[in-house]
């Protein structure tokens, strides 16, 4: 009964595959439309190279990943999954890039200055730290660790090592909206920005789910989940470095078959330089034409912005839309060509040891905020 | 520096003056463009009649309130207002209307069956329980009153006279597509509500404000003035009777000058049939052509409604807009010719002590939550 929807995961692999197409929400440009060689391209004459590797595909961000690292210069040299199916799978997508026989093989290479991984997040954390005491970077999908006590050990890690730990919160990084409107703010177009309100509706899609989705210790909560880009985005336009957890709730509201999922949660807070709420849910209907109508309307003293992250309902349809109101007037900016810069500026801090792509104790405190929410939600469940 | 800005003042005396126009936002149909004569008009055979009066015109929603209860066939027989340029400016738009000694005069003529008010915020509900003990009905501006001792007086009253108060919500009542969405989702186009988010932001226009604008004891605080239309519809569209206040916050965030002003609040609520979150605020920028970009998201298992309440911007821009996305599809659902039925229930109330317009324990209990939110919020303030 899905007429006109189109989840994410086909989404990915649709964008990924074709020879054309509108990429705008997913952020890939036509390029990199056929299956790559794995070699590096570049985008211009400066642009930098390093080999990396990917351990772990066990979600389709994995390909977001490897894309934003090779438009920034990065060359993908070798994988490993333990899963013969999902390394079938990513092998299609690039069958010049090597199977490692496993992680240690990988993690030893001294060539390889940098991972990917989009494995199950629980498992996220234990081989970051492996990563980062081979000496080597780790970009990783969101959630990047699943417990504080898993965050206070990577924290402790990456101190010690000095590597780069980077959760690619690719709500923010790979939306060109979102992007466009933090320039926008750092300019001051909307003055001093007063607070955030994120939306983050999901398509669950249960049929088309692994296991482990549905098993909270594995996920670590829907606000650690999904939620973790919402903090990401709470921080960065408030442009606050502490928050308290005003008040959190989590609950499974429509899904008693499946216990261990938290179909719903949200979030008001309090940072030091604005204040933000966040609804996060797995309630996308069929009937959306993409796996969620996400927004973020950021409200400065002078003016606001409305994302409309991957869909303007009824409106401009399938995208990533910005709509500013300000002191002169009401206006739609087209973000079709913004820049994504978070690859290229992941690749060169791990080339220069700079921080440009994300602040790395932002990165950690997103989390925290994350954790921290889910760990203290009230449960709401399905009224009795 | 106000281009393209038209404040919800100039847009009701507008509407209320002018030959033409289009007031699908405030609710106006044509046909009382032109100032009354006071007299009564009918739009079907079986509608009934009624005489009422007004006391109190110190809010410009007196207009929407008196045109309300002549389209459900009230008849408005004479005013009264202490202020005598207040009274001057509410007789040039009913000149056949008598302007009264007093309002002892009103209370005391057995021919007016309901009065209608939008006095000072503080002074409603003292004039209500008077209107009630005097044996008349009393529609009332929002908020319906100004603290929870205030309430619980008029609750008494309201039970020992068997009499009406009905605070008239309007941006629920008075909106088409807020009244559209209404009948949608009883009918079950959602399936069962889980959220609401409400955001009801504000142009402040603090030159053209009264004194007691500024007074926090006279409107009542962020929450319970502004902040009450979005209690009711949290009610209403969850269909929740009862409901805690999980967190609440207020705050002066950008006007110093003003310190009796609350320009922000927001709320995360829990009721026993659904959850809400509110943000109400005085923020609205000079670019925006209305006084507020308010917004509806309803939440349900089976789908979502956006409210775009006053405008779409960048969009179809002014007016009631109604976005629905479930299962089947996404849609644009078209309210311009929706009917508003609260001034026509409230009549048949009047004059049968029926329910149909509002229950009137729902009508206390939005207040009710409302006045607890402000009672109990935490403030915020402009960072240091």
């Amino acid at each position: 009964m899905k007429k006109n929807s189109v989840d994410r995961r086909e989404f990915i692999k649709t964008s990924v595959n074709a020879a054309a197409g509108m990429m705008v929400g997913a952020g890939l440009p036509p390029r990199f439309m056929r299956p790559s060689s794995g070699q590096s391209t570049s985008n211009s004459p400066a642009k930098r190279s390093l080999k990396f590797s990917v351990i772990g595909v066990n979600h389709d961000h994995i390909y977001v990943q490897v894309e934003a690292a090779r438009r920034g210069g990065g060359e993908l040299v070798s994988f490993y999954a333990k899963e013969p199916e999902l390394a079938a799978a990513f092998s299609k997508h690039y069958p010049n890039v090597k199977l490692a026989g496993s992680e240690k093989e990988i993690l030893d290479d001294p060539s390889i200055k940098l991972i990917l991984s989009a494995s199950i997040p629980a498992d996220r954390a234990p081989l970051g730290i492996e990563v980062m005491r081979h000496g080597k970077d780790f970009m990783v999908d969101k959630p990047g660790m699943t417990s504080l006590e898993q965050l206070a050990e990577v924290r402790a890690t990456e101190k010690s090592t000095g590597r780069i730990y980077s959760i690619m919160y690719s709500e923010r990084f790979e939306n060109r909206a979102t992007v466009r409107a933090g320039e926008l703010v750092s300019a001051g177009a909307i003055g001093r920005v007063l607070q955030t309100i994120g939306t983050g509706p999901h398509r669950m899609n249960p049929t088309q789910r692994p296991p482990w989705f549905f098993e909270r210790e594995r996920y670590g909560g829907i606000l650690c989940d999904i939620g973790s880009h919402q903090f990401d985005q709470f921080l960065y336009f408030t442009n606050s470095t502490k928050a308290e957890i005003v008040a959190s709730q989590i609950g499974n509201l429509n899904h008693p078959q499946y216990p261990g999922v938290e179909d719903f949660g949200d979030v008001m807070l309090r940072g030091d330089h604005g204040t933000g709420y966040i609804r996060v849910d797995w309630f996308t209907p069929d009937g959306l034409a993409t796996w969620g109508d996400g927004r973020l309307i950021v409200l400065g003293t002078d003016g606001y912005f409305e994302i409309r992250k991957n869909v303007d309902i009824a409106g401009r349809n399938l995208g990533s839309f910005l709509f500013q109101v300000d002191q002169k007037g009401t206006r739609y900016i087209d973000c079709q060509d913004v820049h994504l810069p978070y690859g290229e500026r992941l690749i060169n801090d791990v080339l220069d040891r700079t921080d440009t792509a994300m602040n790395q104790e932002h990165c950690f405190y997103a989390m925290e905020l994350a954790l921290n929410a889910e760990k203290q939600a009230q449960r709401i469940d399905r009224p009795r």
